[in-house]
């Protein structure tokens, strides 16, 4: 039985592991000075065009999420996201037990633009009564599935900096994103328009890992100390080094990504050709077709995978994902049994 | 050229490395709730004869210092370490950043008394001008070498349960604690003595990984918010459960650990058996001779280790580590060239 | 020009200052022990009928807030609110300075009900993504001048006692709510109906001063640490202690509040009389008319107020609050006015 | 029965409770904006002869100390204290609930001095494992009533300036520093030397307040906020504003500071004449005389106050403190005690 519910139900790509037996036994630097997490880093700056880049490399998103905004507000900032943010929704008020509110805003699709920020700013005015908006944190792609085009990231980065304010965004599937066929940003796009962003290895190949990029090296300048104090540096980084550098040195990282949406995107065509309408627009690896609850009682007796949100009495919107590891048979396979409904 | 810096200087035990092959495309749960997490939390209720202990993998020491200590302590109470504990010297002030004082005390080898928390508990007795003391923080092995024996540990234990102190044990180098020659602890003594505590995966044969033990469940029963807040809670939680699960299977940990110590001791013999003298008493895998500054010029043509604490003008301890990667020939070189200072 | 802007618009009670001066040279032992706040604690626990009670005086609201809650919740939990609760709106992120979300709740008159709590409870099951909501957050008067009845309390509490969740009542004005002609709660009522609540001094005749009454005195037991701890206990207490002394003596208190409430409601009625609307149902001390802009600007040239929302074109509401220190004559003067409008 | 305890055990200069009678009814802003807290600061910025100086009005030393140091410090970062310093002695490890380590050093007389601050430096070296020192936190007065001379604070001040530490001074007795016999600092040396300091009301004549005075401006630039989110913004401000302007503007200030000083010497040089030897060297109100046990319990009967620290079986250390309020009758009283000991 297989399960669609997320795109971290297997290990890591095989060039990793085969990497992690080949290394093995060659001593190294603790704490992210092995030579691995040096060249990936090296990789990484290319990438970006940027040789002066902060890059650090952590365990998981929340983590990272964690760290970057505490080590950037002061202690009366806060940070505004969408309510579907992950940072809000799905990290157990990790945000506010560093001292943040999180300010929340209603998104029809999870993407935050200048007028939300502008109704924040004027809601949040009444100095000093209330919190001082100082950042800004986005997903790419978002946590139902959409992405940022580059019009509106630079539309929104343009805001951020004429009103002082921190762009950071949430990479944790910034592959999906920067590979779907709707997509015009490049790497180097997303360092440029951001303050901080991420790239997220745990759902894109690795066992876990996700690298962190202050393209204005300034901010990141003491973020070692960060890591460090809140258990985010790994004695070992060497495993996060390694598999940073399988990822990025021959492409690996956005061929994998692409595999993922692909496959997602050949299930959502078998719903859309048979008229079923979706909860969001997706062009990644997260879909979310609106089924009859018959129809999800059915395919459920064969995949697994979360049932999103109701919609009426006698539908539902299911959630589908795919990854890296999704194996082309099982998705054709599912497309059949999506004709058959 | 050959390092003794670190434990954390390779990669993981070839066996947990073949296990990852082996499973890597079995689909499983996130978040902890893999089959292996679950097969090896089993194997360690059985080891500690406590079927109702809760048990969590997290990624690192000091990431599970501060989970553990700022999930048990309100907020204002205090943890009691030695000034050695990796909790104060080691760690960017992790414990402070969640609200808590460490008390800490001076101790000639890196162990608590009761005789110390009886001083600490008069000097912070001026309620409410002072912080209420209400952990103990213990290593086992200590950062510098020396272990608990059981009256010590019973002595601490009773010491604590009569003031209401909860006593926590890091247990990063636990292994090499109950498998130094002159312990007489077991594993389900130290269960039954604390608390709570850790097996430590990272610095004995894992890429990563420490287990926490909760022997009172009713501490640990709201541990997995506190996990996910502070972004230890992996996706693939797997990568924790596998490794744990070849450690613990056929007492790998404890055989590696065993490894280690049998290395460490026998440089420590050659300088003994040569009249060095050493600044600590170490019975596990980390030794810190006392040699002339020459000597230490020599060896360090040949070999890394760090210079731990200068004595005085001519004379410095240095700190060798060894581990389960330790090679026996690496060892046996390196006593010849003892004998040859 | 007088100014309807607040309720701490003017100093002290005179009796207040009287006993200020009375007590002024003798000695009194210092951080709340002093003889006069043990009088009012006792003068208290008559009123509320509970010789168990713990009681302690705070400076102001955003300070007795943020000590309450962060001594009851653990760290992964949080607190329910209104929106338009202070601690959400106007207390600069005071609850998650201290590591807590708000989480908030839209509602028509500022008052919560079992039924916001029940979604709340809902949204928030997705163990452990997500944080554990632990306490409510109530105000009574409301922060738009409404109260809680009997019934509602009631409700609200057994649901609390049922779904394990703390009932905390803000009382910065619970001395207007009390006084209030549709009242028919008692002290004694609110202090079994909720687990901690306080009196409010700072806007009902004291300088400052905010009395709070753990009626469940484990809860408690150690608040005077977390007190020192947020720099909220004065080395002279007896500020404090004096004051409410004065105020709980001979039930000034009520009687200044229910002063405020005459007035705000005696320019109500004018209002209501002339066919004015109301953007919320008020009997207490703070009203909110909707007028014309061309209206409000007169009004302005002799009175001072805050205009408090938009309503549409040509409308808003303002907000007039009146106080224990509001003279009568000014209020029949403006209500004069009212008539010429 | 006469009490040396403290400076804190009676209320307030009387003309500061006349003018709080006298102002009583103006209406004024809340929040320090009221214009007896505006006529204060500016006689504060003449004081210093610093026009562009930001200066904020709190409550007590505790909520002082906190605010500071919290709205300065980054997350990484720890302030160094003497070891007797108030914030690691006295204040509930208020600063450690903020997130930062206080670096403590042992003194001989509470005083730092810059090769404290260089070996803590040094000590905390190990970047990122440790915290990085950022802020060195004195008392003038100490807590045992020693003072800072200008040749101390100049070298201290150009410590810290050459290795980037801000310096930040609690003044809670800063009059009885500056008026002690063999204090040659004036106030605008203390700004000028440090970077933020205080001037404390509390222990010298006011019945609570304390007065920030961040001489660079940029360091205080949103202090504001802090204050109302950590609830130090009083409602009605003006009565710190009112004691801070009836102290200052005529040097009511120093004058009270003199005569606790003038009043604590007389003592003191009663027990000197007499040949007893004393704690700790005292210019200011605090005197530490070392007597009998015999001796103690003899004036224990007449007079209260605090028996400091064991000296040994037959001898200890006492605590006098004097105030503003200490009657000169009193004191003579005192001295022909000490004569018949």
């Amino acid at each position: 039985m297989y399960n669609f519910k997320s795109d971290y139900s297997e290990g890591a790509h095989p060039l990793i592991l085969q990497k992690l037996i080949d290394t093995n036994f060659v001593q190294q630097q603790g704490y992210g000075e092995d030579e691995y997490s040096i060249e990936a880093m090296h990789i990484l700056k290319n990438k970006i065009n940027n040789p002066e880049a902060k890059i650090f490399f952590l365990s998981g998103g929340t983590q990272t999420n964690l760290t970057v905004i505490a080590s950037l507000l002061r202690i009366h900032e806060a940070v505004i996201s969408a309510r579907t943010g992950h940072i809000y929704a799905n990290e157990t008020g990790a945000i506010e037990a560093t001292g943040h509110r999180v300010i929340t805003v209603e998104t029809a699709d999870g993407k935050l633009r200048p007028t939300h920020l502008e109704s924040v700013l004027l809601e949040y005015s009444l100095r000093p009564h209330v919190v001082k908006p100082k950042m800004v944190y986005i997903s790419n792609s978002t946590e139902i599935g959409s992405i940022y085009n580059k019009s509106e990231l630079e539309a929104l980065s343009s805001y951020c900096r004429e009103r002082d304010l921190l762009l950071f965004m949430d990479g944790a599937r910034l592959g999906h994103a920067l590979t779907a066929d709707d997509n015009d940003l490049s790497l180097e796009d997303i360092a440029q328009y951001t303050d901080v962003f991420y790239l997220g290895g745990t759902k894109n190949g690795a066992l876990l890992g996700e690298a962190v990029i202050f393209n204005d090296s300034s901010l990141g300048e003491e973020f070692d100390y960060v890591l460090k104090q809140r258990g985010a540096l790994l004695a070992k980084g060497r495993i996060l080094g390694i598999q940073f550098l399988e990822l990025l040195r021959d492409n690996l990282y956005f061929n994998l990504a692409r595999h993922a949406n692909v496959q997602a995107q050949k299930i959502a065509a078998a719903f859309r050709s048979k008229g079923y309408s979706f909860l969001t627009e997706s062009s990644t690896n997260q879909i979310f077709p609106i089924l009859t609850k018959q129809e999800i009682a059915k395919l459920l007796k064969k995949y697994d995978f979360y049932i999103w949100k109701n919609i009426d009495e006698t539908h539902a919107a299911i959630r589908l994902i795919t990854s890296w590891a999704t194996p082309e048979d099982i998705v054709l396979e599912f497309v059949e049994e999506i004709k058959l409904l």
